[in-house]
């Protein structure tokens, strides 16, 4: 059974339980990250701390704790439940009040809560085959920047690509790809030019695809950020989805329309390795 | 303290927990009702359950219990926690599961939870005197059809009210108001037509919009369903929201723009009455 975290206490799995007036379970007043683990460190986390605070800061929500109390948390669920490689998950909600759309006093304390699972990172099938994707269009809300439990479309949209022999979806909104289900979403041009959409409301500010801009700018990769269409995807050399979780799986099928050759490609290939060398290598 | 209901147990309010692997709380995959109450009673309660069915439906959710049963829970929470006025708040979640964006399997038991609030619901100084809102963009998902708990946009849009010093907003899509934060929009024409958006994806499908436009076919008063702009609705006669709790409450001034001569109008008047002759009287 794991060990589990909740507002400063470990518990066993099955005793990890939060009040039914919790904002996180009455409205998805609440926020979340993702940190993967590889040989029981944390990639990233400097960047998933940022992009807390600024998730925070957008729902003027209470802090739960600082970056060096999380740090230790998460280290401590690492070593309680013997994470090589995973994740830790950290969700943070607006805290416990009676049901009311109006947000509680500013001195109510948020609800931290965290969990690992195990799951394997390195060397997974997806990185060297890819997934298949279908296009749906985009129903979230306008403020997918900000990382919050809102994810019933999300989960909606994997579930379809599910139904229909797909491993993700894509979003799809004016006819542009925003990005996917709980990733973001690249394509390599005919040209060799790496495209993403850049950063605003529409779309997360994925810690990976950041990271993976700037091993490409080390590796003088060009790259562009724009929007782009469903159907330059589809006629792209390569194509590719980044997360904290899955780094950079590429994508061989857009709606059944084979993307390239089927394979990984060989961007996407240098892109994974030197991930791998520049965050994964280096996790704390 | 209240009695609250959680999957089958009656239970004080500070023992109501839910685990932290709901997926109520992770994935906001939960759908709620709220039954007003008067005089003990329920108003208008197979419309919700009409209602939840129909959100349950959409969302492939496993239903938690039959119609009677649920109806027998209600009866018990008001009668535990002797309500004359007030609600009864019911949510239903997709379960318990470890962390996946897919669904867990169809056998996994519905979280069912429910709580009562007291509230003053008739001869509010609302229902007279109206009430005054600002209008934000709707930056909700598309699916407002369906009652889940996505509530953090609305929770934003009457915090920004609040700030402003209004009560609360009233949601622009393309120039035309969807409806309020957590009910529906109405307004009365300079002719004295009734207007009011259709059902579609885009709005909530109010189950007391639907009992004012009865009351309405039955008096005579001419009604049109179709959306209608801001600029519309600040020159209009008369304007009021609807919603269970709050039935029919006038809007006053949109934007500090006032609206018609400032008061509850006399179709409001006329549509309070009929509503609490048709509905409340006639609460089981």
């Amino acid at each position: 059974m794991r060990t589990v975290f909740i507002n400063g206490e470990y518990l066993p799995e099955d005793e990890a339980k939060i009040s039914i007036f919790d904002r996180g379970f009455l409205f998805a007043d609440s926020i979340y990250e993702v940190t993967t683990v590889v040989n029981g460190k944390l990639v990233d986390f400097t960047s998933h701390m940022t992009r807390l605070r600024r998730s925070l800061n957008e729902l003027s929500m209470p802090s739960p704790a600082d970056d060096d109390t999380l740090l230790t948390m998460h280290r401590e669920l690492i070593k309680r439940n013997k994470i090589d490689q995973g994740l830790v998950y950290m969700q943070v909600s607006r805290g416990v009040a009676d049901r009311s759309f109006l947000y509680p006093s500013q001195e109510t304390p948020a609800t931290l809560v965290a969990f690992t699972q195990v799951n394997q990172v390195l060397e997974t099938p997806a990185l060297a085959d890819g997934i298949k994707v279908i296009s749906v269009e985009d129903q979230r809300w306008a403020r997918r920047d900000i990382k919050t439990t809102q994810l019933l479309y999300p989960s909606m949209a994997k579930m379809q690509a599910k139904s229909q022999g797909a491993d993700d979806a894509w979003l799809i909104e004016d006819g542009l790809v925003t990005e996917g289900t709980s990733n973001n979403a690249f394509i390599v041009t005919a040209e060799g030019t790496l495209v993403t959409r850049p950063l605003s409301n529409d779309i997360l500010h994925g810690t990976t695809r950041k990271a993976l801009l700037d091993c490409a700018a080390s590796m003088q990769i060009k790259f562009e950020e724009r929007a782009f269409t469903l159907e330059e995807a589809k006629h792209a050399r390569e194509a590719f989805i980044s997360s904290a979780s899955c780094f950079a799986v590429p994508v061989v099928s857009i709606d059944g329309t084979r993307v390239g050759d089927g394979k990984r490609g060989p961007v996407t290939a240098r892109l994974q390795e030197a991930y791998r060398h520049e965050q994964v290598d280096s996790g704390i």
